[in-house]
């Protein structure tokens, strides 16, 4: 099933009443978004799919709506892994830079790449020593550099989750934020290392030791939730209670662990915290030899962004290249919360009392 | 629609390759219970739907498998709201006594009710002398007594959610948990009172002071999350951390407010702490008259089980009353946690410091 389900449903559904059907399934109608003739005829040409969607607001007293446009990339490696690694992140440059020109000339503001996005997701191997040379400096590396460019030109807030080596030669799970005049405005690294069966990341870097910073951009308030950190509830509530406006989870994630739930815990996080999620994973199959055996890992993309109301828009492609173009009024979040009351009801000074004790009898 | 968008997509999709839908969709294939022909008929005679399922464990070397079935129903009130209390009150007697037959010769060892299964769910009229008399004591109460039998005679564990009236006069929103030999084992208070837009519970009770009990029952270690608690992630995370096997969530709400999401936040639930969780929510049209001013509500039933995989039942009818049946084997919980990881990267001690100081910037 190369497309996603939600493709094949609508074409299936045809027939029943797709008002209703919406309602339950997506939280609401999805607005197309009208996009350019030349931004399908450059998908077409580069064989990437570019969906867009709106979510609205409703018009207030007091303030004006605060409409913006996200963007988020899907994309597959393109050399095979045993090139050089200069070869292998050119070739990955090479192909998001056709991808970020059309999410500029779309009028994207703030775009999000996925996790370790110029380079293969090679974590699996458990091998640091082959793969060193992907990892790279936050502020002056070759990814930074490369959006940066592109972060001025076009006046884009970009998140480039990257693979961090630090001055002290210590690797970290990052993403890098880039502000809109091209500038490095700040970094997260990953708070929650995935420890799934006999996969782990510790091999490579440490939980991260940023804790939950919320990027002030020119746009809106932001935050970064990478990959496994999607299951952590707090983590995401921390985002939330530190005031994120939208927060992005860049991830690497394959069909056997958990595909079924991909579109459930992002989109909770929306709902619980009242703020956008923007669920962002790569596509296609990478191949590594270790010990001459081979190691082989397909990634499902499926790309989506909830709204904080719960609605959420059909996901990319399983398989191709993509674009997820939405147009959101962050005027919503505030909507929301005052209208449901779950910040209101929350009893987070309860909580810290149980999870206190909750620790403390855990020794 | 009144069937679960779950049943349309069943017929709909039949020509797809319906293992990979079923796998990305539910999370696994849903094996359904073979169900007696006696049960079939009396679904039938009495008009409520039955379905069954089951979902799988591994075997174990050290462990033998821990196989029980659960029962959930939903139900619709029986009489106009006009009636006398004791009317209304004992035609749902009527009614649900009949289910619970049918779910005790298939087997069931812990049964759930819906929020406040035994009366209609009156709290939008603001109103509360005229309803004075459903309130009822936890231990001794007509609910408690009525169900008691049923429990003592088929060795059941029943989860009874109703209007309590304590022994001071004070009112909560509570759910009895009677044991298998039909003794009163313990209750749980509701924990977070809905304040969403002008509907609020607070006229009528107070939130829960009962904490995040556990009830450590014959057949399994049960907690009761009650209706708008489900929005809460900490609210699932205690019942997670003081040991619970399955959650219950009983529940009364409707279409307008987040149907969409009715199968994200229970489910999400089931995946982060590794527990089972069974969302009830009634069915039916329900009217009051409040200053000759007509309120109506709906709900939407819907019930369903979600394994600690994320793998999730079809849910129940959207309007009909209805039997879930779930065969599940309580070994899952621990293999799902053990191949996952999530409680083992929470980093919980992290989390106190992080809300303790959220609370206190908040003040």
């Amino acid at each position: 099933m190369d497309r996603s389900l939600d493709k094949i449903l609508k074409e299936k559904l045809s027939d029943i009443n797709l008002s209703e059907f919406n309602k339950i399934y997506y939280g609401s109608a999805n607005c197309e978004l009208n996009l350019k003739d030349a931004t399908k005829c450059a998908s077409e040409i580069h064989n990437f799919e570019v969906d867009g969607y709106s979510f609205k607001a409703a018009r207030e007293e007091l303030r004006e709506p605060r409409i913006i446009r996200l963007g988020l990339i899907q994309h597959s490696i393109v050399l095979s892994t045993d090139k050089s690694i200069n070869e292998q992140r050119l070739a990955i440059f090479d192909k998001v830079r056709k991808i970020i020109e059309v999410a500029a000339s779309e009028g994207v503001r703030i775009l999000c790449l996925q996790e370790t996005w110029s380079m293969p997701f090679f974590l699996c191997t458990r091998e640091k020593e082959a793969w060193s040379g992907f990892a790279e400096s936050a502020k002056e590396g070759p990814s930074t550099r490369f959006l940066s460019e592109f972060a001025k030109k076009y006046e884009m807030v970009i998140i480039s989750p990257i693979l961090e080596i630090d001055e002290n030669g210590v690797w970290w799970n990052t993403a890098v934020v880039i502000n809109e005049k091209g500038e490095y405005l700040g970094k997260h690294r990953k708070n929650h290392l995935p420890s799934v069966g006999s996969f782990n990341e510790t091999s490579y870097y440490s939980p991260g030791n940023t804790g939950h910073p919320i990027f002030q951009t020119k746009y809106a308030k932001i935050a970064v939730n990478i990959c496994y950190g999607r299951h952590h509830a707090l983590n995401w509530l921390m985002f939330g209670l530190n005031g994120a406006e939208i927060v992005f989870n860049p991830s690497a994630t394959i069909s056997e662990f958990g595909e079924s739930f991909w579109g459930i815990e992002a989109r909770n996080a929306a709902i619980a915290n009242g703020f956008f999620t923007c669920s962002v994973n790569r596509v296609g199959t990478e191949m590594f030899t270790v010990n001459d055996k081979e190691i082989t890992r397909s990634y499902y993309g499926s790309s989506y962004v909830t709204a904080p109301d719960g609605s959420r828009t059909p996901m990319l492609s399983r398989s191709k290249d993509g674009l997820l173009i939405m147009e959101i009024d962050l005027n919503l979040s505030r909507q929301v919360k005052d209208r449901w009351g779950f910040n209101m009801t929350s009893r987070l000074d309860v909580y810290v009392e149980c999870l206190q004790n909750a620790t403390e009898n855990a020794i």
